[in-house]
């Protein structure tokens, strides 16, 4: 029996993103949601659903599309400052050691980015979460890795918690301290690592700031073997590991999250056979970032092809950042996804709902439209699911419903 | 003296997009904008202007950038339907003749645009011109193509002037009937062609709805044989000429454009040294679409070292349509002119502002924030004129004036 404050949503046209919905995006026609408590409580085909349903609010969707809200599962939100000028410079020929020489590459962030207090980082982050929002991101992942000392580490991710104290959304908050070397390391990654394990994990673990833990495991990067300890030391602290991995080299890094059950693989463009049937053995899952290898003009694309044949699930994800991704457009990393990747719409649609939700760790609650998950639902005025991931500029989500509650009338 | 009604922008960064101002992106500062009946009165030094200014407003920019209104100079706004099933299909491998034998492809958007009236037309239309007013344009071309007979042609263009009259936007149509065959000339290009030059261009010309007549001239669209007698049509009624040249293959479109003295040679992808030459010989500016490439997984790139080399004037446009350029962004294709094409984020501004003015026909008048020019500005909240490219999805567009009015605040 329905409470007061339950909702029925009838009339839409539903894509569930449920694997248990064979039809394409898990359609279901003539079917209602009912929503309880901020989550939903029942898909059941209309008729029986309004037979049962007793005191709440009926809803009338008038034909829209209802899909699940969604969930950009890597991203770099939280920074201060913009490489705009430094990206000016590379386009104007400038070559990368002078623009590293002259203050500008990742420094530059991890410098603007400890020039704010925990207030002005929310606050300088906030217009690019609204801009998410506002296409339809009801979850999001936020990393750490512009401080890179512990009181700024630290700050970054209690800014990430100020921004979800302040907006209808869902923060999943990752230590990315093993970003990049810190000048205070110079010459010293082993001794930075060892920093890390011993003393900034265990801070973000014991202040429960973060659930899981990342490495930018690259030869610009760490090491596997540094990034083997820094996966060590978040396990013997209970938080969950994945990597930024084969973005640009193969060290077989896939390999390494999957070896610790990581939740994701990210970038992977260099992932070879191995790493592929890894990922797939550990039910890790696949992170594509296009946004990056298209301002990076890389051409190197994910062995989508391969992660398919071998059912490794796909997400896809702005990966926002100020160096290599400064796109806050989730519709933007999907459209990339098919046009530069060679993903299906269907396959976008699954990459940032129901496979997002599973490389955060959230399959059984995220990103499908399924009894036992949370109501985080998006309306749109559109004729076929493709045309969300097809066409930019406008905007065709109509309403963003966030616990049952609806945000946002387009 | 100033009259009541005149305004005067103090504390503005400006970047004029003047060639006359020879520092990157003709940025002055220490200058005011003396605004009169929608017009730019003057550039003035701020103490010499704030002397000189009387009776009217003056309006404190607060230390804002301000830019020329975008020019969004090719465009096919107007059409019914979309083709995102079509795309999907594409993307899951079903072939182009199949998709065609369906009823797909640009025919199937003629059907759709056939199917509606001139309000509706206008009405479907109407959220891609706010998409890309919100993002800052004030003057857009907006190309006939999707009729293909003479009342569809002509509907289509006073679809277009009637957004014109309903929005605070300047609208530059033209009459792209040789865009492809219609089902009605089945096998009867050279029939088709006498149609456009015999009945449509004079009726397009008659009814003064075109400023200009463009043709997709290509192996898949029109030879260059039928290229010329439209152009001599249309020079016959006193209309300009512009081309859909060498996008997929070299059959020296441009140089026929430029031949007749035309606005633009649009695409080039495939444009050689010749082409290159007669574009700058004939002062005819070169229209970078790279929305079209990334979508159609294109790999010839424009010339554009050699564009530059030659002092040819490159603008970047939209390309909006449903086919081949789904992006209501003027932004993103700014954005994908330097990362696709390697242009600087100087260049992609100055190809929506000096050089789109330039291939409307508007250089005296347009996109520049110069004495004499339209009064269509763009106030920005950020702190280099690079950022207007480099980052999307957040849009750091606060105000945009069209003709002195402010219209928006972001
Ligand atoms: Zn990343
Ligand atoms: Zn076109």
């Amino acid at each position: 029996m329905s409470q007061p404050n339950d909702t029925l949503w009838i009339n839409a046209r539903l894509a569930t993103c449920d694997a248990a919905v064979t039809a394409p995006y898990g359609a279901l026609d003539g079917h209602a949601l009912w929503l309880k408590g901020g989550v939903i409580h029942a898909v059941l085909p209309q008729d029986a659903a309004l037979r049962a349903f007793g005191d709440g609010d009926i809803i009338d969707a008038k034909g829209a599309w209802i899909t699940p809200g969604f969930i950009d599962c890597h991203t770099h939100l939280v920074y201060g400052g913009n490489r705009a000028a430094e990206w000016e410079k590379r386009l104007t020929g400038v070559p990368y050691q002078q623009i590293a020489a002259e203050g500008g590459g990742i420094i530059s962030t991890v410098r603007a980015t400890r020039g704010l207090d925990e207030d002005e980082l929310a606050l300088v982050s906030l217009p690019r979460l609204k801009a998410l929002m506002k296409e339809g991101v009801t979850t999001i992942e936020m990393k750490s890795g512009y401080g890179l000392t512990l009181a700024d580490e630290l700050k970054q991710l209690r800014a990430a918690r100020r921004l979800e104290a302040a907006m209808p959304v869902e923060v999943a908050t990752t230590l990315l301290s093993a970003h990049a070397l810190p000048p205070e390391f110079a010459g010293d990654a082993d001794g930075y690592i060892r920093h890390v394990c011993e003393v900034i994990i265990p801070a973000a673990a014991q202040e429960d700031l973060a659930e899981a833990v990342d490495v930018f495991c690259e030869g610009v990067g760490f090491s596997p073997a540094q990034t083997r300890q820094v996966f060590e030391a978040a396990r013997a602290h209970g938080l969950q590991v994945k990597g930024h991995v084969e973005q640009l080299s193969n060290l077989h890094g896939a390999a390494l999250v999957a070896e610790f059950g990581g939740l994701s693989a990210d970038h992977i463009e260099y992932l070879d056979d191995a790493g592929v049937a890894a990922l797939a053995a550990a039910g890790t899952v696949a992170v594509l970032l296009p946004g990056a290898y298209y301002f990076l003009r890389e051409t190197q694309k994910p062995p989508v092809d391969k992660l398919r044949a071998a059912n490794v699930p796909m997400a896809v994800s702005t990966d926002l950042n100020p160096g290599t991704s400064p796109f806050a457009s989730i519709r933007l990393a999907m459209n990339q996804a098919c046009v530069l990747f060679g993903l299906t719409p269907e396959e976008a649609l699954l990459g940032t709902t129901r496979h997002a939700a599973q490389a955060l760790g959230r399959a059984a609650t995220h990103g499908q439209l399924a009894a036992g998950h949370v109501a985080d639902l998006l309306l749109w005025d559109i004729e076929h699911p493709a045309e969300i991931v097809y066409g930019l500029g406008t905007n065709p989500l109509t309403r963003r419903v966030f616990r049952g509650v609806v945000q946002h009338e387009g």
